[in-house]
């Protein structure tokens, strides 16, 4: 294991982090506000569009695609750092056009799309001109079982029908979300990995029905959101199945594997930047005489934050790095392992800097109240932390089992 | 210790979870529903106003009251089953006026009140007719400590004038509120506990500005609410501050006592309705072939939250009947005890409540986000923990050292 | 549920507490050090029996047994804290003749015994003058699973024939053990609850094979010690079979009820022991500058052990006086409830008073580490953690099942 | 940071897993069982010197010192994994030359020794015919902080007179041990980090008195073992100093940091070897009609066990190639942040083998206890958790403040 930066990365980092503080942060908690006052916050406001033009002109773009001829490049490994960066902020990772789901459907497309759906939905996502939703979690099952989904896509000449209904659709708010990627089934009688398929479906077409907006811990999460979505008698060209019909569990598995990783390196660049605040306070406030650092177990507290977090970024990398060198499948323990681990640590390190706020930490004044939510959620999205550790256990256990 | 059920409370316990069956239960989510869609949420629904007359009618009304003038004149220990149970509703204690902060503030008001004041004041709160705010907190300092108070109260002849910035003030959203309890300094050079006084203000006093609600982890919490209220220049007459100049501190520990343990009381409610939850919703979903309720650690779970449920339900009855028995000042390490404890596992059974119930778990779908929420502010509102664990350890350490 | 401490209890409460501080504290640290450095250990010292003539005639004998004619006659919610405190001392319990496993089984005798067997056994016993085990768990099955069991015991004739290794078999190396009970299987086709018999063995029945003494976490626990006991054809009289074939499950069932929360009253005991010890090192010891007290996360921690320590406490309680109250089989989730807790308790507040304690808290000059190591082997025996979550998981689930 | 394995280092870990596959696995449970039947047990069994000779004969000697003078010359980094290897088992580390606290002891004699000791004292250390202590932990004061100590040892002419009580000094109950390296003050008006002196004593010289052995957590790790020693009068010539007087507080700061990170390898090593137990136990053994495997909450903690020693891994990979790259001082923080974390997880993992394996897992029957018992030490060898909690806090902290 070789986790070293290469000069590709180092360069990113500090291209990242430069843009990041002079043109991210200075703006960010004002952008907030400003959202937080609005009565129609579906909106995407225009210092977002502008940052996203700067970052696009500085090849600060498409980072998390490893495929050069989109962008820089840059293997899971070197995009770990300029990841966690931009975990650092709510915003910076679409300013970067880096943000799920838009990243795994993006994946999806250049691995499994043709031609057609490249040019007609790659193409835009890719230029940031567009966003796009992953409708795949049902309401009405336990979604972590796969076979347990109720969606159709039935195949009807040139044509396929969608029926059902999908929600944490992930993007619906959002005024430029244009498509959906739709799983569903398509032949029942299949093989369990084998019996459904992914369907390209334009937001406007008839029969989607955006039903509401989730909250998520309390947060809508504009102007992205998080949609219930059904789809009712939904007909869309059988050419928008991508890599044809039944393929749609094997393409999940593949989507899944750096993405996933993708959330825990913006997990950690959260919890880092919740040590940070902690810290700062910790310092600059003072009761019973004494700067807080200085009261009962602050300070071991910020120690095991410390700990927590180098650990869960070195297990990040190690993840990371097996991706790149020995491909998803054969790095699927150290991606569970991580799934687990990443979003505990940002749990745990942004709870101890709310704490250390105080009232403020809750509210919306500091940016922990969101990013715990947002790590929460981690801990059921793409896949629960349950069904991770089963996972751990089948691989470890196989080990010593008996041919 | 005698933690037995009087008749009396066997008969209020059994009143309460009869109206919250028939009464609450049936229009709580819908009432949550119309209540997100509203774009100006800071109204009371007439469906509220009727609840709260029907629970009085049946004098299931102001039951937090120990005094027997004020209602059934509940012991604390007599108290705590019926606050539990109001803790698994989010609108129960506004039904039965036995809602923080109006609580506390009847309470000061029935102890430390004058006639008048307890007249214009308190008689309406009694009937539930107008809600209070407690404005003590202060933004740009540790409230912790309440040396660190910069709000001032300075007696200018036969007023008394008002200015800082509070926030954390709960209900200050609320169109009945109509009055705050403001903490200020009086006289900065008396000694550590007689330099505060709390004095009435109405809330359209000339100079009071509610300037914004703040969100608790993501939740608006209206329509009560959380404001951060700022007091410029208010002038109110000095028969408004309570019990005295130079009396805050002693009125603020007396109404924490009580106030604390009612707070967990309804936080082992919401943590017994979250284990039901949990329960229901592990043995009626499905996932790889068996009901949650059998796959991996989820029955560990649900017992671990069994576990610590009983053992924060008794540490609070505990506290419960040692107040009523020996006093709050004999009781207040068992009152930092239970305010460390029951947030804590109202927290951890809520969270194993989300986790069983995937995505949804997070939304507005289900109590549980929002619970959650509420049980977070319990780690800070009315103390830190780290405080009242540093006063536990204080006592105990007492026990020790040679006079 | 009234734990208030009747006047017996009281009265017990406070002899045991001056027994304990004028005889037995002065000498225990002396007497281990005198254990320590035997060659061979299996040896009761005088001074041992000294106290316990001492006790016996003040009344401070067989204090676990609520029949009235062979004690004081203590309900299990009068003896908790006479236990608790016989828990803080290694050697009090056997002082008392209030030892496991000799307690539970007088309680067998007691309750299944017959004359003839109470006449040889249970008076001794009782008197003290003979030690006895308990021969049920054994090396080569989990234990847990009663129907895992593989030893028999035949019945030929008059005769009953015991084959079958046990271990874990507690005061097999006293020098005063003169019986055990014996469990095996007697009808391998009966119901899985009726195919087990307990049968009384004189230890040195022609057969009986005490293989050799096994150390727990390091411990050999002498002169008590834990046997692997090998029975090798076994002949003893049909009548030493307890209340007849086939009822061992039922006896062992009902004997590890009040079994197992005398074990828990005396964690609470110990952990309240260490607790004090924790306080009294953290005044007296001083590093860099301070009383180790006011170092980091002491005072968090002395606080995080007495709220430990109170809750586990209160469940104690609670499940002694539903035993009382309502019997065994009504109390099977509480008793379950504080098996999981108590140990675990124990454990933590003594591991944080041994790390207080520096190297020593780990040797023998303190009796932190032996508690400790009794507290470890209380998570198994009587049942492990996990059987216990199992058990509590099962009941609660069962409120919800339909019929 | 590049984790690669150099070639030299994979050499080295497949003839080190061949040598304890091939030569100490097959003997060690049966030399437990010996050593634990001994009267004495102070002894070396003649096993033990046989294996040392091939070992030392396959160049398996001495792997710990990265100066290519005594032995192959591995980084720290490279030795890390050939530690993790040696730290699954209790008696490989000797066997390899590579034990506590020799390891130690040879580092600051190779560092700071003149010719003349290590003629005397390290040649026969590097040989593996001697034995050697520390004695610098007092039982009189807290020996996290230095400044504490109380030992002295004053220069008289040609002599130096060393006067003092230590214990845990390591090794002193073994049968080929004959040198202390002896801590204390020279020159207590001397600054905070000069006052004191390390002393080479002849375990034979007159004045030096091994009171008793130790035991930690029960165990008395013989033949090693952990000794009080009492050094009265003792006289030795001034040459004995180590690198002169005063710079023992800088010979110890030397001495601690890549021994603190062996110690972490090995634990890394041992909990690796309780998770294979684990495993291999859930799958052999059944209760109710299942293996362990597949019950209750097993799996969840296997996957977790995995997560934490990958975590704790890669954080002693980090610590040890930041001492390589950029020198112990450099590396404070990571060496006391895997110091925290090694034992936490070594004891978390053992624990969780030791209740798989039931009352098995406490006894000496397996090697999970003892093992437990070491890295329970090490939460209070070379610096106690909650001292190095205070370093790492420390230096996060120290990035905020202004300069």
């Amino acid at each position: 294991m070789d986790f070293e930066h290469s000069a590709k990365a180092r360069e990113y980092i500090e291209r990242v982090r430069r843009f990041m503080a002079d043109e991210i942060e200075p703006m960010e908690s004002e952008y907030h506000r400003r959202m937080g006052e609005l009565d129609n916050p579906w909106v995407v406001l225009p210092e977002i569009e502008e940052l996203k033009a700067k970052a696009r002109e500085q090849g600060l773009w498409n980072m998390f695609l490893p495929e050069p001829e989109y962008g820089p490049g840059l293997s899971n490994l070197e995009y770990a750092p300029v990841a966690e960066l931009s975990g650092r902020s709510a915003i910076a990772p679409e300013i970067f056009n880096c943000n799920a789901p838009d990243t795994g459907n993006m994946e999806v497309l250049v691995k499994y799309g043709d031609e057609a759906q490249q040019e007609r939905w790659l193409k835009p996502l890719l230029a940031g001109e567009i966003r796009s939703g992953f409708a795949m979690t049902e309401p009405d099952v336990a979604s972590s079982d796969a076979t347990n989904m109720e969606a159709t896509c039935e195949l009807d000449g040139d044509e396929v029908v969608l029926n059902g209904r999908k929600w944490w659709t992930t993007n619906a708010g959002h005024p430029n979300c244009e498509v959906f990627i739709f799983m569903g089934v398509t032949d029942p009688e299949a093989g369990r990995h084998s019996r459904h398929s992914m369907v390209l479906v334009p937001v406007d077409a008839p029969g989607v029905r955006i039903e509401r907006m989730l909250t998520s811990m309390g947060h809508l999460d504009a102007p992205s959101g998080h949609g219930e979505v059904v789809f009712d008698q939904v007909r869309v060209p059988r050419e928008n199945i991508i890599a044809g019909p039944g393929r749609g569990f094997e393409i999940a598995q593949g989507r899944l594997g750096p993405g996933r990783i993708h959330h825990c390196m913006r997990l950690i660049g959260a919890a880092e930047m919740a040590l940070e605040r902690m810290c700062e306070r910790s310092l600059s406030r003072e009761a019973f005489g004494k700067p807080l650092a200085d009261l009962g177990g602050n300070r071991e507290r910020i120690a095991e934050a410390r700990v927590a977090i180098e650990q869960a970024r070195l297990l990040t990398l190690k993840a990371a790095w097996m991706i790149d060198e020995k491909g998803v499948k054969a790095a699927m323990s150290e991606i569970s392992q991580i799934k687990v681990v990443a979003p505990r640590v940002a749990l745990e390190v942004i709870d101890m800097a709310m704490q250390m706020h105080g009232g403020g930490g809750l509210s919306q004044d500091y940016p922990l109240a969101a990013a715990w939510a947002g790590a929460r959620s981690l801990r059921l999205a793409d896949g629960p932390d349950e069904v991770h550790r089963a996972l751990i256990a089948k691989m470890e256990l196989a080990r010593y089992k008996n041919p």
